[in-house]
């Protein structure tokens, strides 16, 4: 092989792990890579955690450095080193060493860009004053570590999932946090009724939570503190602002280039990661992927797809002839498998929501909700999980799951990622064979709870009534134990707003004097048998219990006594989550 | 629909979910369970730690009462109810009521038997002694925890995933135990190599193991303390002894009715459940089942199995014209994923192992080893998780997976189950995208980095030696830091018992003196490439590290420069397990 020059626009994540595994499949090559900043593969998913002072020593972010990767891989690191601009044509860039302010030309025979992602920085009156902060690198975090001391109250803007992790750790430094979002819910990867438990659970550790608000100009107070304005007319004073409202691609090196941009302003690459012109790869969070559930092309900044791109980029780069390797060897695009941790609270999601398959119009999908224990009941500390799985209702194949809980909710997560990368349906979930003894799960897996809540759908054991078409009727919990809701229920009564549908609740007495939905009917279900005669023939009826269980008996006996019936799935949990 | 009359033989797991799905599919059947103990629906999984007060309440081990399936499923459980025969001519059987001693005979129009596994009860003098136990029933739990107050010491008799459970719970109540087990392992659904971390790890928790032991008879003293008499003439003197040394399926009422029974004792069924007679199912522990893996007949007496097992037999009883059934609701054997928590370490396990592919004489295989942390390594509290990987060597396709570690295991394995059930290869699990964040898991998490090392090898860029061969040299680690060893050291230098192959250690100096395989020279990595000359030409070169990675990488450096190289995959790490 004749010693090709490879050269690397980026020297974190995805660069990073390119560089290392050209070197692997090629000993002899020549690799440079250039690093605009003083680091190369550090830890940017710890940074939060920096802050927080979870992981105290900074040298600990550092997974490699410039000398590890001239010792062991013989690959040239230079740091400080921003890459102005290409010649495609003469197959060189132009580097600027920012220390000298000198320019010089590289050549190369392949070039990989990894130029990752930029945060958005908002354009507000104002968001340029000292106390607002990004966090992106190592001298971000040092920033922000160093104010930390004079920080009382902090806004953080951007309720994503680095957003999120901020907050968490702000709080764990005793700092005061609001949480500010633009839209109507945290965590946008997650649905509506799912945030609903985020937002919940960090309220309940002191996270002040403020939905639709807009940030319309910062003002610096004389006391140094800052003033946000609010588009409601209100006012935050805080002592520092995290802006956290998303990422965009670095692409502006690739579009002087002229290399093809996607419509997300993401470079556009092949299954190999090679752009528009065969002498460049592009990888990590600059690209645009496709999403292997929608096929549209997304941006996902995420560390593990941008990892695998790098070792696919390699490959292609170096051209060996592996054995299966053009079968194998193709990017199989992305599909969002993602997870936070958040005050002791897991959320994690995969695959496609239900609103992005809203979006792409795709119609024929059905929903289940669940909330399963991690692992059986009976054995001391179980805790539950909440699950939203989707999938499309004639085919039965799997298009996403979003889960949250204090344990085993990555675990589920990742078994239902799993099956979504081989194409699989809610059957193959329903007969999944996973681990099980009393600590560790349960004989019917949270994972198989949701195939056979949707395989039972499919095959019209278990119709489906939609929580949207009842909450379009406005309806709010009546706490019959408070007097003041008396006449409140008595006028919701007369009202009736479910013209079509009959709600029966078959829990127990108690449970449903606790709570109930409006106008719904208590007829618990091991006495339903014998009641039957109380319900109408003429509507639907929508039974509803604690999480879904009861309620699916009792459609069973509802269904095979000629009755019509549906299931508000996942019950009374879900219903709050709705409400919420 | 008819009103048909369903008979369950056997109310727990397996026989209690048929019950109650045929009813969720047939409000109209007659369904009546036959259980010969006192209690149906029982937690049996969770005995062991009822005996060690983790479970405090006796109730909580009731899954369901007989007063539970009469009032919401409408099902008649007979407890104390044993059925003693099975006439399939007339379709009737006889009950033997255990209380009054009177038979009856009862119709069926379909007969599910679910009669379970017996404790294996080995054929040694005096193995009837007071003192002696065996665990399967609440009942035998109440004894035994009556009994507990008076063992000083007890000994456990058999070392599958119940003798080990039991060890454990005994131990948590202040008692000292023995593991008896009469092969050279523990816990024998692993490898040899890999059953060395667990017998490491309880004996670090003060369990006493003795392997290779076999009794040859009970004999109870005076002070009614048991003496077990060994094989090898030594003798245990113990408080109590608990026999786990398996479980036989009860198949003898199928058998008396001539139905079908295969090679290793249990019900034969076709992929419906159904037996050899068109009337009669059988369910959970009493059958055999093809494995996913061999297609072989083997006995499972696995919980989760036996669940779905019922739920599928219920489907095909009702015979239902279920959407999609026909091609869906067919049982699809069992991999054998299993789980087991011993002291904090988790010990699971999915597909085929080592010992089994060699018995199938299946040759067309190989392995890999690995021991990445369960998150990355600078987020605190990361722990190490020890994997095997099992793959067909020409197709990739996925066998078997074998883990052990303190977090994060289940999860590793439950993933690996849901690709070897989707019949994945290794390139899959490369390119699986799991949830990743600082505290969860990794860039390349740790099933990426198994499907990555064997998709290396499989493309021929990390050729892999095998350790038996380098340990049918009869080596031993040398501590040189340990004077006495100079002799054995300078004998083994000469004897050079590697013909072949010559070891070269790419760990740093101190970790190399620290300890290193006899004969291995040291070329730390990152010298290497200057001291290529040091190494032989003519001989293959067997690269060894701490763990397996940097030996990957020297392994790439030599390959490419021309020499015959393989990698000691798993590095010192798996050597270690490998020599205890």
């Amino acid at each position: 092989m004749s010693k090709k020059r490879i050269l690397i626009v980026g020297g974190v994540a995805g660069g990073a792990t390119c560089a290392t595994r050209i070197r692997r499949l090629c000993e002899h090559c020549e690799i440079v890579i250039f690093e605009m900043g003083s680091y190369v593969s550090f830890a940017n998913c710890g940074l939060p955690y920096f802050i927080g002072d979870v992981i105290v020593e900074e040298d600990k972010l550092l997974v490699a450095t410039p000398a590890l990767f001239k010792n062991r891989f013989n690959i040239q690191v230079c740091t400080d080193s921003e890459v102005t601009s290409i010649d495609r044509e003469n197959k060189t860039i132009v580097v600027n060493d920012l220390l000298s302010g000198k320019n010089r030309v590289e050549h190369y025979d392949s070039l990989v860009l990894s130029t990752g992602a930029a945060a958005v920085w908002p354009d507000i009156e104002g968001v340029d004053l000292p106390g607002i902060y990004a966090l992106r690198t190592i001298p971000d975090s040092r920033k922000i570590r160093a104010a930390l001391d004079n920080i009382k109250h902090a806004v953080v803007m951007g309720a994503g999932y680095l957003g999120l992790e901020l907050a968490e750790n702000l709080k764990k430094r005793d700092i005061e946090v609001t949480l500010l979002q633009s839209s109507n819910q945290l965590m946008p990867t997650l649905d509506k009724e799912m945030a609903s438990y985020v937002e919940k659970h960090i309220k309940q550790h002191g996270i002040t939570c403020r939905l639709n608000s807009k940030v319309t100009s910062f003002q610096q107070n004389s006391d140094q503190t800052l003033n946000l304005n609010l588009a409601n007319d209100q006012a935050i004073t805080a002592d520092a602002v995290m802006i956290s409202v998303g990422v965009k691609p670095r692409a502006q090196l690739a579009e002087q280039a002229d290399l093809e941009i996607g419509e997300h302003g993401g470079v556009r690459v092949n299954d190999h990661m090679q752009t528009s012109d065969e002498n460049i790869w592009a990888v990590g969070d600059m690209v645009e992927v496709r999403h292997v559930i929608t096929g549209e092309w997304h941006l996902f900044p995420l560390a593990g797809p941008a990892n695998r791109q790098g070792r696919l980029a390699a490959a292609h780069i170096v051209g060996h002839e592996f054995a299966g390797a053009s079968a194998d060897m193709r990017y199989r695009g992305v599909q969002g498998t993602s997870v936070c941790g958040l005050f002791g609270l897991t959320v994690a999601t995969t695959g496609v929501n239900e609103k992005q398959l809203k979006k792409a119009g795709y119609t024929d999908y059905e929903k289940v909700y669940l909330h399963p224990s991690n692992h059986v009941g009976y054995y001391p500390g179980a805790k539950p999980i909440h699950m939203k799985l989707l999938y499309d209702s004639k085919s039965g194949k799997v298009l996403g799951a979003q889960a949250l809980g204090e344990a085993g909710v990555a675990r589920r997560i990742d078994v239902i990622s799993s099956y979504i990368q081989m194409n699989a349906t809610v059957y193959d979930l329903e007969e999944a064979e996973l681990c099980y003894a009393p600590q560790f799960g349960a004989t019917k897996d949270p994972v198989n709870l949701a195939g056979m809540l949707a395989a039972n759908h499919l095959r019209d054991n278990h119709p489906l009534a939609r929580w949207e078409e009842l909450m379009e009727s406005h309806v709010q919990v009546v706490d019959t134990k408070d007097q003041n809701d008396a006449d409140q229920l008595l006028a919701l009564i007369l009202d009736d707003p479910y013209q079509q549908a009959q709600i029966v609740d078959v829990r127990t007495v108690a449970e449903y004097d606790n709570k109930h939905i409006p106008n719904a009917i208590n007829v618990p279900l091991d006495s339903l048998r014998e009641r039957l005669d109380e319900l109408s023939r003429e509507r639907e009826v929508w039974v509803v219990c604690g999480v879904g269980q009861r309620a699916y008996t009792a459609t069973r006996i509802l269904q095979q006594n000629g009755f019509r019936v549906k299931n508000l799935s996942g019950g009374m949990q879900t219903y709050h989550s709705y409400l919420e």
